[in-house]
């Protein structure tokens, strides 16, 4: 009888793998999201597009049902930007940099100082005031390469973009540069968000790419250098806007298996891997459900949410309301790492149910799926209702090579989105939901 | 005991890791290789080039013998060559195509002919010679797409390079054009060798891109197409070069634990995936060895392999000199499918050996390798040693979502190799080939 099953499980695992490879539309979805809309940062004009696009897309998916979530999200803007350095011969020379994201700017006017470099915090903490005040402060902190899996490193590194700024405000810096958080062997410089420490002034941080913070490093050996930085970055109040839901009711009861990503991005390339792909991965499931005429228990529902980047609301609305509902999750799949060839899952959620879903490997590992990782959280936007509702939540985890030459950077365009790649995380969120949805 | 051999044998992994990660020299060696030799068909100028440039390589990688394996290879040319076809309105339209590698062309005439359609060989064998008898015979056949592992469908597609020219010639066809054994999106031809059965006249067999493909497949719906081919393409006899072997000197005996790639690549652009990332990363496992220094037992070699593409002439004779020589290989590997993430090896050797390989498991998954295809060769070049000898060999499995988008065709350039997951390779490798160094 067990043996039957999984005989029949396999099967069907198969049909949503085969269905997905030869007739999957995310590439092409994706596609048109990047660029025909571009990127979209959650309070953006571009973002309200994006509604209007997911909305369109699950209703041609085949949702039974779908409906915007009102959101209340923080507005931040780029503007103008400049970054320059006095050469030794006196005249300025432009660098390629970005502010980071929710970085207030220096409001128009030039700031200057001189460059102090530190390869660490802990470098940087031994410093006296003295030293940084009125300096501005380079945090030449490398990617980690040594880890094999990038988020590891990235883990790491995530400190420097996430809270230099106030760091060296409370010692009198101007501003902060940092190396990007970037595997790349470019100069493309990654935002990113940070956040300030609201006991010290709101000192402005930005990001230089690789070869650029390389030949910073490499001039200071002989000269001191003066940065001049200009630009009109900063939070502009909040806005009313939306995430987007599209379901298909389940046929035995009210019960939800979520999978989702976010619809919102950074302000510079395309959001393509971050996080379009999660985004049309989890519509493609829509549709393959619907196509493959799966006669689903429970509700399968795809969540757009809003806001991931630059303040996380969108999960954390979504989780505030299923709870005030009475809404019964089984399970939550966040896409959020990129649509490379999947490798397994994260799992937060009891051991028995850990136990099943490993129990499943064999059936996975066809598909690419081999590791789990237990007790690691599901997603920054499915995360909410696990802490809420003790939801189970999976974070889908492709393989993590390439992502941190893009995450959060002009390179993150359609053009690095492999068809097949993108399809095998759409077949495996879709068999997971399968599987949960006939034996949860 | 076991314990403590394996936490020493995970400390050493990690170290030849770290190693890689920090400072490999692949990538920077493979930008070398294919931008300033390039491509690089065996019998060209171009794989002369690449024979210094490897011995080079060897030397400053640290082996401590490096020579010439004497290789009397084929020699193949394209040539000049132009497809044509007839449009509506009577105008000739060029297509973009190309000839499949050991074809012979037209000599420099044109040849012409009504195009005929067919979606496969089975189709084909069904029609009678009248109906193929002075026609151009189109084979389109779409890539297998449903398997995950695209090796896979590369094995469904392959006869069709490989084999229909003799079978239209065998019915009185004038030439053949396949749909490129491809999963690209694009319009890029795919060359690749092809066989005649010697019963029959050669014609020529020519490789056309997916859009073209889908275009002539739709303009045949309403009208005849006549197509004109054009080509010097060629045997040009033989001609004697040369394979490339370094090697690290074995403390204990002579056995030999070896690696290697192909140095050879079709004509078309730059050989960065097919070979290129095996040879670099051959090569850098020599490098890691010294600067680790590692005492290896055995003899660590590596062979830069010549002719794979067209011939297979390289692996031949290196395993005709090492039986003739009397030589022990303890493990040959072979990287050639691509410098993609690695997720296993084959394995084709005693079951003793395999289940000691499979015991590692949990030294080498950190490192990404989690599945062992057992009974599969490990390469072009080095099964003859398996066939001869009796070798233990292996192949690396990388990821193989992208290979056959860039296979063979103008896209296998130095852009589409990632420097992580390239170290990787090597990473593997290396660690196989300590531990196998240690307990064989």
């Amino acid at each position: 009888m067990a043996f039957s099953q999984n005989s029949n499980d396999s099967v069907m695992l198969k049909k949503i793998s085969d269905e997905i490879m030869l007739n999957g539309e995310a590439y092409e979805n994706l596609k048109d999201l990047t660029k025909n809309i571009g990127h979209r940062l959650s309070g953006s004009e571009n973002y309200e597009r994006a509604v209007v696009w997911a909305e369109n897309q699950l209703v041609q998916a085949g949702a039974d049902k779908v409906w915007l979530q009102e959101v209340m999200v923080p507005v931040w803007e780029r503007g103008e930007e400049s970054l320059k350095m006095k050469t030794s011969n006196g005249e300025w020379k432009d660098l390629r940099f970005l502010s980071l994201g929710n970085s207030e700017g220096t409001a128009g006017k030039d700031v200057e100082g001189e460059l102090l470099r530190v390869s660490s915090i802990d470098e940087f903490k031994a410093l006296p005031a003295n030293a940084v005040k009125d300096k501005v402060v380079f945090f030449d902190y490398h990617f980690p390469q040594t880890f094999v899996n990038t988020f590891q490193g990235y883990g790491e590194a995530f400190v420097y973009r996430a809270h230099t700024a106030s760091l060296v405000a409370e010692k009198g810096g101007k501003f902060v540069i940092i190396r990007s958080i970037s595997t790349g062997l470019d100069d493309v410089p990654h935002t990113g968000t940070m956040r300030y420490d609201e006991r010290f002034p709101k000192i402005p941080a930005v990001a230089i790419g690789n070869t650029t913070a390389d030949e910073l490093s490499q001039l200071m050996q002989n000269e001191k250098l003066t940065l001049k930085l200009n630009s009109n970055c900063g939070m502009r109040g909040e806005k009313l806007t939306h995430s987007v839901i599209g379901e298909i009711t389940g046929r035995k009861d009210d019960k939800i298996i979520l999978v989702g990503g976010h619809l919102d991005s950074w302000d510079v390339g395309e959001g393509a891997h971050d996080d379009g792909a999660g985004i049309t991965q989890s519509i493609e499931i829509i549709r393959t459900f619907k196509q493959l005429g799966i006669q689903n228990n429970h509700t399968i529902r795809v969540v757009c949410f809003a806001n991931e980047e630059n303040g996380a609301r969108g999960g954390e609305v979504y989780a505030k309301h299923a709870k005030a509902n009475g809404e019964i999750h089984l399970l939550a799949i966040e896409s959020d790492a990129g649509g490379f060839s999947p490798r397994g899952f994260t799992l937060k959620m009891d051991q028995r149910k850990i136990n099943q879903v490993k129990s499943w490997t064999s059936l996975f590992q066809p598909f690419g799926v081999y590791e789990f990782y237990e007790g690691r959280g599901g997603g920054v936007d499915i995360d909410p209702l696990n802490r809420e509702m003790n939801t189970p939540v999976a974070g889908m985890i492709p393989d993590s090579q390439r992502y941190f030459d893009l995450h959060h950077s002009a390179n993150d365009t359609f053009e690095k989105i492999n068809k097949r790649e993108l399809n095998l995380g759409a077949i495996i969120m879709a068999q997971f939901m399968y599987l949960v949805d006939q034996y949860w």
